[in-house]
């Protein structure tokens, strides 16, 4: 069975001059990868007409697939239409019923099309145009020679929503075999150690694990597999995940594409808990992590930012003593915290983060990505402490997730 | 004058199949541009021999210089030096002097070498070794024909240390233009409306003019140009600055490579002002993002993550009948939880947020994306209402940047 070979070309004058971190590249490599396919080569080029002509030129050449991203904006240094036209020997047209499609969208809002928005209308005849969802400017969709090319804009939001919606089922299409995968979603355990426990990833052949940890979400597995016919390849996989389950399974929170923030609420709801955090260095990153899930509201009931200890002392009632003896790190704030939280908010658990992220405020006995997240229900209080070695944003994404990984458990028990 | 072509290759798997996001390239772009220099193409190839080989031959047609990352290290999977060995037509060598000096690394440290790090002294006759301060395997640096190959490792800090102290000593020699940049960072305005205020960019050639939008981060942008005189770069950027600053200046809130949010703490921290916050359908974020920074801890004095109207009624003195009566997405109640927070938190600035950020909760009066910002200080209260039409994501992110941005509009009058 060919593989499919995808190329990349992100296209902008930003990424070449490091002002922009290339994060689309990243997320549409991850997206392939999730859906059985991946990328053969990766590029970018400037706003320049001539390097993205030179650039499509040889990528269509060895690629059965082309994805662009970047420069299909209305303003003068957005290149990609134009070029991609001229590479097919093809002509711009304005197509009315984009343009209408566009000033609809303004007007909806009770707003004015903003100036040169009619650019965006000006379309290849020999291409299709992909929807976007979340903007104004279409996708461009080439099908030639057997080939295809898909120019998606930069604007993450709007080049997500055209790969989920349409990238990814025109791909489908391509597959020879079927591929199916598992996903399993783990927290509170690192990429090492579940290698470690997992073992030799060959005794799962002919089925391929894959790792794929963040920051700060934790490490998801992969297994996959491809093959003729569906129920033997759904069988491969089930024996895999079982032989996984065994050896991590106290680890994995989900076997879906599911947040631990979803996980979390459902189980809050399934049990007709409300649940309030008192967060100190993480600053309103772990509230906000709940909140962004829909219906969030009937279990979340809410969040206490405390960065100063002023606020620890007058909204959760954390004794003035204990700041000065311990410190605002330490177990015992991280436990008043928590039960301040508890008794203030009038909820059924609470959970309490604070820690020094850095990149000051470190000492010998309190060093800089020591963390204690705390945890009060009505059984009691646990107090964990933590000690993280990135720099600020990474230790502060990290007792966020360890906040919501303790949840997590102490949920599922 | 001709300015340097730089092309950067990086080469790892672990970059195509989206498990590592790629921030050496990212690092080198910019490190160049501080340094006058600029990348002209950039690629990412996997750890394969035929595709590495492919991309040095047509990198080394048209780049003067060739920085490659990645691939050094002694385990099979790393295929940069036998790959660039064979490009030149040239052959590896045990380099007893580079060999004595790995070793001498680990016994200086107490520890034994690893095993297979003789293969890290296999050296390619031709080219000189660049000397690693952090690690273990050196660097290749290759001249020919009038052009240079560098070869780094992807470890990076190795990397950064090679740049830094090697390869941007030998660039200087190849300098024969300045590249010189300008930056202006804008907030509460949209890319289109920016466009549209500054004009023809005609207007400001020989400088080059880019708007790098982000989602909740604002505009920024970069005016740019290259010559043979640092003065006369530096005047016409000026001059193009003037220009931009008298169309668009009250948008301007940086003119470097700052966040708002530094910007914001930096002003309230002159002023000797606390701050608190008081978020509802943002759930934290806000509060998070002002955190991000060190040192915020001296004026961001709390939040208040009041998603429920228990806790805005309870922690901000939000009226109930006020909440019955116009909902909690009304200007009255943003109004009501800025004006709480001020008072309660006794700080010197309050801003709120209200919401709905959707899926669901829209209604005809009050549709998806409507959302209010208070802001409240010692001279009144101010309420702003906004109409986003993003998803619950995007829409909660704009919530967080429009509160920022009117702090600090706010904050600079």
């Amino acid at each position: 069975m060919a593989e499919l070979k995808i190329e990349l070309i992100a296209i902008g004058d930003e990424i070449l001059l490091g002002h922009t971190l290339d994060t689309n590249s990243h997320w549409i490599a991850r997206r392939l990868v999730e859906n059985g396919f991946r990328l053969r080569w990766q590029s970018v080029v400037g706003d320049n007409e001539s390097d993205l002509h030179h650039q499509l030129k040889r990528a269509w050449k060895r690629a059965d697939v082309l994805i662009l991203t970047g420069g299909l904006g209305p303003t003068h240094d957005d290149i990609t239409r134009p070029v991609a036209a001229r590479f097919f020997e093809d002509e711009l047209v304005d197509r009315s019923d984009l343009r209408e499609g566009i000033r609809e969208r303004f007007t909806l809002r009770g707003l004015e099309p903003p100036a040169g928005y009619e650019q965006l209308a000006q379309f290849p005849t020999g291409a299709e145009p992909i929807p976007n969802q979340h903007g104004s400017a279409p996708g461009i969709h080439y099908s030639r020679d057997g080939r295809e090319l898909f120019s998606l804009p930069g604007v993450p939001i709007e080049m997500r929503g055209m790969v989920d919606g349409y990238l990814l089922h025109h791909l489908e299409v391509w597959r020879e075999g079927v591929f199916s995968c598992r996903i399993l979603k783990t927290t509170g355990v690192g990429e090492s150690h579940l290698s470690e426990l997992i073992g030799d990833p060959g005794a799962l052949e002919p089925v391929r694990l894959a790792f794929l940890p963040s920051i700060d979400h934790g490490v998801t597995l992969r297994l996959s597999h491809v093959g003729d016919d569906p129920d033997a390849v759904s069988e491969v996989l089930g024996l895999a995940e079982r032989y996984v389950r065994d050896k991590v399974g106290k680890y994995i929170y989900a076997d879906e594409e599911r947040s631990l923030e979803a996980t979390i609420l459902d189980e809050l709801r399934r049990r007709d808990w409300k649940l309030a955090l008192a967060e100190s260095c993480t600053g309103g990153m772990a509230s906000s992590r709940l909140v962004s899930i829909p219906g969030s509201s009937d279990v979340f009931e809410r969040g206490f930012v405390t960065y100063s200890n002023r606020a620890k002392t007058e909204l959760l009632a954390v004794d003035e003593a204990l700041l000065n003896r311990y410190g605002a790190v330490s177990a015992e704030v991280a436990q008043a915290m928590a039960e301040g939280a508890h008794l203030r908010a009038d909820v059924d658990i609470a959970v309490s983060i604070t820690g020094i992220a850095g990149p000051s405020g470190g000492t010998q006995d309190k060093p800089v990505g020591l963390t204690y997240i705390g945890l009060a229900d009505r059984d009691g209080t646990d107090v964990r402490r933590f000690r993280f070695s990135g720099d600020r944003d990474t230790n502060r994404r990290r007792s966020a997730q360890a906040a919501l990984n303790l949840l997590w458990q102490r949920l599922s028990e």
